[in-house]
């Protein structure tokens, strides 16, 4: 082996600064020339008593340098003959086709392979950009009134847990969820919801997004058919093209989704997105009618029906429509369910209820999917809702959106009654305006969104093009003032296009 | 239209229970018998006053329960001519199919459609229980010790985010997480484990399951092929599998993965998941020549390096091995970290970081998976950090888990030397201890789960059959005294075998 003298190194230069110690700079210095190719592999080092009386160091942090070095094999060393770069190091290290570029020579584009995506990353990454969704001004879709949740309550409940955890606080918990919290959900939705379940049935989810890629993971292989609203939520939508699902739009009207078409077109479908106690973005509820239609057809066909069920706690008419679930008697129903509307959305807390059978296919695909929910907010949930905090909660909020309702469909009369026609249920925390036929309503949201409001284009929920555009405001977290000054600026939105 | 009087009402009997209102149960009653048939489409339903009267209850109620019945469409009403059930209710009602069966018909097996999973949905199902981590006893891979973390410093943080909220830790928060949490990660990542980033490649995952799943479904179509380490960390290959892909083992050896291996018969891969720093289960270090050659064939072939750095804080022979990342001049590594180790699995953050160019499709994805993390505890995380609690604690638990360890290793073998033989290098929070050849590793698992015990069996890391059984013995969360006993007990299911 040819010895190069410790004087061939190219120089060394040592920075004065204390934050990086000099084992440290000296060992980014040695690697960098190994993989930069400034060292060449059986190229001999330096000792480490020549390169510290060199660098004018202790030894110490040249030793320490060099055993990293050694013990990651950048470095070898054999026994009375001292210390070389690994002669196993690849001749053409990382930095040369840099380098080589440098030389004027041209391989590297070449040499690189491609950067290619799954086909349903590029698509999902395709989808239009949503700057509507970027800030949380007035009328933003899905927002409770935050200032009116009972912070002092639940930030005690929170600290009950998070001062002396259990065990079971911090460990790995089950992909299922807490215990206690399943049964605590389970009693609600059997007495508010009319689901029928019990917790065995019950697996918690970070939300309902994940309760619809678990199902859609679960139910559906590539190029599989699923029925969804038209319009509809298009969170749902794409968590269908993330399991490669082919997508079929289905109408719908004052009735909600328009079962007949259903069953005329769509026989081979797997499975079946719907939204039957308020239809999301038309406000619409699915007539009983339809709900025993969808529950025939679905068990004749064997489809599954996802019941997406995310906002029936404000219903201001009647008392709230009792699940689609709790009709079906042949287990063809996933009912799911989410606290991001009822408390706050950071909590990251949802449900889906599922059919006995098809349990141990939610566990194990939770269970690849992210393990299970972090515990301490589903322990503090628990005391909520047992100590009568959620219940009232709800009545209350029950009747702060009644008010932040009239106040939107008044100032939307006042303002704009000339441009725009309400529609949906007098239930949940958004209704639609539809707008003028002819006008962009993705353009109106998004110079809406220049002046910090947050209204969510109707056209977004098509997947055809819709006959005419609108506007979905939220008025779950908005106050009176808000809807005001909100909604004059949205005129002006409205009336420069 | 045939009228009926209201005695040939099926009887009603109201419960006299408080809990249930009455209005509720005439609901109840009424939504069942038109469900079940005994009420037939077209039927006069009695009056509301007349029901009143018959039942001897006010008429409130009844009011109530006509209301709900008919605003949910099982009842209509005609001015001056009464309610009737909704003619529209479907005559094949859902209760039927039972009641034929009861009659003696048997239609009822015949009518009802098959009930189908995804192709991924059985296979995961299908996967072997592994009922050894069903319980957090001794030797339970990746628990940290829950008792030495800083509860006190850690729930005044927790309590500093939650009494008085920010907007922000409570409303939708961004897909890619808390920004001053990102930040923190990436000044961490690039002091501390050499990895090149910053804030805007870091997405905050729910740990490194979810960070593995997002990458399968951004990276892979279904049939794509990916390389894994063999023997090598099982709920990757489920995450893998989540995605359709094909799983191609590739062998590990003393340098870690076969990279030589993986040039000569994996030209078509579309990834590769490794786990460079310590391999998994085996706990070796993957040479510095092999992290080259991998990463010139990667950009090369084009084919994307998953590296799960999982464990890597804990190293105590020599510093930390910088990361595989911190050499990658082509964007070709997606680096996965967790906290679940370093602080406790139950907070379920982690993090990916990801080449700029694919920071829109993992955006995306997980946009469409679940939203986006709780931030309550990325806010906590972030003060932990910044106010140094963070580096304390590694060293706090780097210093416990090199005794623990030492103490396993010892108990090992004074109590099982006869029938071991120890494997894993001087890092993290396992070793392996391999079995004597025939032994089956998954009985001895099943037989140590029973008496308590958590340990893996190390065949369960293997696609194929592996040569030789062993046990993955986690050390992080058991004190001196439960390795003692727990070894003992561990030789009685070894023995017995």
């Amino acid at each position: 082996m040819k010895r190069t003298p410790a004087s061939y190194l190219p120089p060394i230069t040592l920075q004065d600064r204390k934050e990086i110690p000099i084992h440290q700079q000296l060992y980014d210095w040695f690697r960098r020339a190994i993989t930069g190719g400034q060292l060449r592999p059986g190229q001999r080092v330096p000792s480490t008593r020549n390169l510290a009386a060199e660098l004018k160091t202790s030894r110490m942090p040249v030793l320490g340098a060099f055993e990293q070095l050694l013990a990651e094999g950048y470095l070898e060393a054999f026994v009375g003959a001292g210390t070389y770069v690994a002669r196993s190091i690849p001749d053409d290290t990382l930095s040369r086709p840099a380098e080589k570029a440098r030389n004027g020579l041209q391989e590297t584009a070449e040499k690189r392979g491609p950067r290619r995506l799954s086909r349903r990353g590029v698509a999902l990454t395709n989808l239009p950009a949503q700057s509507w969704l970027d800030n949380l001004g007035a009328f933003r879709v899905s927002l409770p009134a935050l200032d009116h949740f009972p912070i002092g309550v639940w930030s005690k409940l929170v600290a009950r847990h998070s001062r002396r955890p259990s065990r079971g606080i911090m460990a790995y918990g089950g992909a299922m969820g807490y215990l206690p919290f399943r049964e605590a959900i389970a009693e609600y939705l059997g007495a508010v919801r009319g689901v029928r379940c019990d917790a065995s049935q019950i697996l918690v989810t970070t939300g309902s997004q994940q309760a619809l890629q678990l199902s859609a993971q679960v139910l559906l292989d590539p190029r599989d058919r699923v029925c969804l609203e038209e319009p509809g939520y298009p969170s749902a939508r794409h968590a269908f093209m993330m399991a490669g699902a082919q997508l079929v739009p289905i109408s719908v009207d004052h009735d909600g989704l328009n079962v007949e078409e259903v069953i005329r077109h769509s026989r081979s479908a797997r499975a079946l997105y719907v939204t039957p106690s308020h239809q999301y973005p038309m406000g619409t509820t699915m007539s009983a009618t339809r709900r025993l239609l969808l529950l025939n057809w679905a068990t004749r066909s064997g489809t599954w029906i996802i019941e997406d069920d995310y906002d029936s706690e404000y219903r201001f008419g009647s008392r709230p429509i009792s699940s689609l679930q709790g009709l079906d008697t042949d287990g063809r129903v996933i009912y799911i369910g989410t606290f991001s509307k009822v408390l706050f959305p950071a909590l990251r807390l949802g449900y889906v209820v599922v059919p006995k059978d098809l349990v141990a296919a939610y566990f194990a695909a939770r269970d690849a999917a992210d393990v299970f929910s972090s515990t301490l907010y589903q322990a503090a949930l628990t005391d909520f809702i047992q100590e009568g905090h959620f219940a009232r909660h709800i009545r209350r909020m029950r009747m702060l959106y009644i008010d932040r309702r009239k106040a939107l469909v008044n100032a939307l009369q006042i303002q704009m009654g000339d441009m725009t026609e309400l529609i949906g249920a007098e239930a949940g925390m958004h209704l639609v305006a539809l707008l003028p036929p002819g006008t962009d309503d993705v353009e109106v949201s998004r110079k809406a969104a220049q002046k910090g409001i947050s209204v969510m284009p109707l056209s977004s929920c098509y997947l055809t093009t819709p006959r005419r555009g609108g506007l979905i405001l939220g008025y779950g977290g908005v106050s009176a003032r808000q809807i005001h000054d909100g909604i004059s600026k949205l005129r002006m939105c409205v009336e420069k296009d």
